[in-house]
C-alpha cells in the first residue's frame, strides 16, 4: 500500500509516545490506517509487504487483547511473529530488561512490540536495539497505538477532530490510555475534559493538553461529542483512593440518563475490558451510540499502519 | 481440495454440536477429512485454501493436545493462526465471555475455535459474532470434532459404521467426548453401549442415541467391535462418586483378559490423555488392536475438513 | 542453501548430543550455520526450504530465549511452527512423556524440538517418533545447539578452534551447557579448563574431554583465549553447596582485574541469562571483549542449519 500522504515524510525509528508525533505525523498514520481498515472491511488482503520480516511481541504484562491485535496486524502484512508473554519467564532468572532487549536484538528482528510495567522502560529499551520499537503500554505512561485508534474511530464518525468536545472519565491518574488519547486528540484540535474522583485526577493535566479537569461527571457529559469511559483498575489502587464501588457507580457510571445530556449523536467509547455496571451500564455499552467494538477493529488497522511505516526500507 | 461429495451441500455456519448434523453432513465431513488424512500420509501438502484467512484459537481451559491439533490443521491450509490460552488473561480483569467474543469478532477473523468450561457457552458466543465458530469442547456438553475423529478412525478400519457394536466405558456422565461420539456413531447406525459405575452414568443416555447403559463391563466388552475407554477425570469429581482407584481398576480397567472377550479384531480407542494402569493397561494401550495414535492423526484431518468447509466463500 | 561441505554427508536422524557427532559433523553444521548467519547479516532471507513442513517446539521447562530462537530459525526457513510451553498442561493430567511424544508424532510433524527436565528424556522420546528430534536441553545432560553456537562464535573470531585455551567457569556440575560446549570444543582440538568451587565440579570431567579442572579461577584465567562464565543456577542447588553469593563473587566473578590476566584479545562469553555482579561484572559483560550477544545471533543460525540438515529429503 503506498504512502497515504506523499507530501509528508514519516521520519521516526520507533513509536514510543504520542508526544513525539506532530499533527502531520498523526494524520499520516491515521490516513494509512484508514486504508488498511477499509481494505479489511472489503475483504481485501493487503500486500505481504512484511514478508521475510520478523516481529517480536514482548509482553511483560498479560494482555490477550493487545497482543492478539498486534499479532493479527503483523501477520496480515505477511510478517513472521513470535509472541512472548514473559510475565513468568527469564525475568525470574534475574535477567534485566536491558539484557532481554539485547538478547532479542541479537536475533535480528525487524520490530519489537513491548509492554512493560515500568513507565519509561520501553524508551530505555529502544536505545539498546537496532530495530524498530513499538510501545504497547509502559506503566502509567504511554500507550500510543491506543491513542491513535481512539482518534481514528472518532475521525471516521465525525469527519474531523478539530473543535470536538471530548470527555474522558474514570481512573485518569493511573491511565496510559487517558494520557495518550488526550495528547493525540488535543494535538489535532479537540477540547478534552478529564473527569474523575479527585484522588484519580492527574496533577499535570495541562501538560497532557487537556482543556480542563473536573470531578463533576454530570456537568462533564453535557453537550459533549464524545464520552470515553475508562476501566476502573482495581489492581492498581491501594484501596484508599475510592470509598466503594457503589459510590463510584453513583457518581461516575455512564448511565442512560447521563448519556441523554450529551449531544444526541455523541459517541460512547471504552478501551476495554469493561466492568459492566460499574463504569458503564450494559445497555449503553451495547447501545446504538457505542463504537466500542469499532475501536478494536481500528486497533488492528492502526497497528498495521505503524508496523508498515516503521519497517519500510530506507528508500521510503 | 474439491468438495468431497458434490451432491450434498454442507450448509452450516458453525460447528457447535453433533446434534446439529444430519447423517449426510457427517458423511460429507468424514469424506473430506479422509482425503486430507490420505494427503498427509502421502506427504502431500494441501492447497493453501485458507491463505489470507485468520483463525483464532480461544482456549479457556488448557489443552495442549487439542489446541495444537487445530493450530496444525489451520496452518496446513495456509491460514494465519493466533492461539490464545486465556485461562489467566482478560477474564481476570472481569470481562465477560460475550465481551471477549465481541472484541475478537471486531478483529475480523474468519473462524474462532473455542474451548470453555461452561456447557452452552460456545453456542452463546456464536450468536454474537459474524465469523465461523467451532466448538472445541464446552463444559460437559459437546466436543464435536472429537466425535468426528473417533467416527473417522473407526470407519477407516471397519469400512462402515452401520451395525457396529461399540462400547464406551468410563466417566460417561462428565464426558463431552462420550456424548459427541455416541451421537455421531448412533446417527450413522452403530449400536452404542455406555458402561460406567452407576454414579458416572448419564441420566439421559437414550437422548444421546445410546442403545443401552450398563455397570457390568465384563458383559459390555463381549463380542464388541469397538472398545473405547475414557480418561478418569479426577479433577471433575468431588471424591464421593468413586470408592477408590483400585476398585475402579478392578471393575472398569481394560485389561488383556477383558479385551479377549471382545471380537478378535476389535479396536481399542481412547481420546487421551490416558491414565495407564487405571482405565487401561499399558500393554493394551500400546498393543496391536489400539488405534489411539491414529485417533490423534485423524483429529488433524477432521479439523482441516471442518475449517475448510466453514470458511469457504459463499459460492460453495 | 546448498550443503556446506559437499564432500561430507551428514547422516543423523536426530540431534540429541554432541557426543554423537564426529569432528567432520561438527564442521559441517558450523559451515552451514555460518552461511545462514552471513545471509541474515546481509539482510538476505534464506530460501523457504521448509515451506510446508511443521516444527513442534515442546518445552517442559520455560525458556523464552531458546524457544524463541528455534521459532525464529524455523520461520526464517518457511516452516510452520507450533510452540507448546507445556509446563502446566497435559502433564498435570497424568500423561507420560512417551504418550505426549506419540500424540505429537501422530500429528505428523517434520521435527520436534524438545526441552525436558530429565537427563536422557529426549533420547527416550526420540525412539518413539518418526520425525527428527532436536534436544533443546535435557536435565543436566546435553544442550547440543548451545555447544554448537558457542563453538561457531569462537571460530568466527579466532578463525579456528584447534589449540585454543578455553576456561569455562561456574556451576559446571549442573550445567548441560558446560558439558555440550566442552565436548564440542575439545573434539575440535581446544584445551578446555573447567573451573568451579569444589562442590560444583563434575566427577567425570575427563570423559567430557576437559583437559583439567581447577578451583582456582585466578590461575584459570591466565593467558586464556576464551573465558566463558556460566549462570549461577540458584534454583538447582539445595543451599548447602555454596557459602554465600558474596563469597562466590569474591572467588569466581569475572572482574576487570581478573580479565586483564587473560590474553589481551581473549573473548568473554556467557550463555545467558546473566546474573550481573555475581558471576560477571556488568562492565565486562558489556565490554569490548564480550561476544555475548553474538552468541545469541549464532544461536539462530545454528538452529537454522540443524533444522535444515535434519529435515532434508532422503535424496540428500
Amino acid at each position: 500500500m503506498a504512502s497515504a500522504d506523499t507530501t509528508h515524510s514519516f521520519d521516526h525509528k520507533h513509536l514510543l509516545s504520542i508526544e513525539d508525533l506532530t499533527s502531520l505525523d498523526l494524520e499520516h498514520i491515521l490516513n494509512l490506517a484508514e486504508r488498511y481498515a477499509n481494505a479489511t472491511r472489503a475483504g481485501r488482503r493487503p500486500m505481504p509487504i512484511m514478508a521475510g520480516k520478523t516481529v517480536i511481541n514482548l509482553f511483560f504484562e498479560n494482555s490477550t487483547r493487545t497482543m492478539s491485535s498486534f499479532e493479527i496486524a503483523a501477520r496480515r502484512l505477511g510478517a513472521d511473529v513470535v509472541s512472548m508473554p514473559v510475565a513468568q519467564s527469564s525475568i525470574k532468572k534475574g535477567e534485566t530488561l536491558i539484557d532481554t532487549a539485547m538478547t532479542l536484538n541479537a536475533m535480528k528482528p525487524d520490530a519489537i512490540v513491548i509492554r512493560h510495567s515500568t513507565s519509561g522502560g520501553v524508551k530505555l529499551l529502544s536505545r539498546k536495539v537496532e530495530c524498530a520499537v513499538i510501545n504497547a503500554g509502559d506503566g502509567m505512561h504511554q500507550h500510543p497505538t491506543q491513542g491513535l485508534l481512539d482518534t481514528l474511530t472518532i475521525r471516521r464518525h465525525k469527519g474531523k477532530i478539530e473543535g470536538l468536545n471530548v470527555t474522558i472519565c474514570g481512573d485518569i491518574a493511573h491511565s496510559r490510555v487517558a494520557r495518550s488519547t488526550t495528547q493525540a486528540l488535543s494535538r489535532l484540535g479537540a477540547n478534552v475534559t478529564l473527569c474523575a474522583p479527585k484522588t484519580l485526577l492527574p496533577s499535570d493535566a495541562a501538560a497532557w493538553g487537556a482543556a480542563e479537569t473536573t470531578t463533576d461527571f454530570d456537568r462533564a457529559v453535557k453537550d459533549r461529542d464524545i464520552i470515553m469511559m475508562l476501566r476502573l483498575q482495581y489492581e492498581r489502587m491501594d484501596g484508599t483512593q475510592l470509598p466503594s464501588r457503589l459510590e463510584y457507580y453513583h457518581f461516575f457510571c455512564l448511565t442512560a440518563s447521563r448519556l441523554s445530556k450529551a449531544k444526541p449523536d455523541a459517541l460512547v467509547m471504552h478501551p476495554g475490558p469493561k466492568n459492566r455496571g460499574i463504569e458503564i451500564e450494559s445497555a449503553i455499552a451495547d447501545g446504538p451510540q457505542s463504537v466500542i467494538t469499532e475501536q478494536v477493529e481500528m486497533g488492528v488497522a492502526v497497528r498495521e499502519a505503524v508496523l508498515d511505516l516503521l519497517t519500510r526500507e530506507a528508500s521510503t
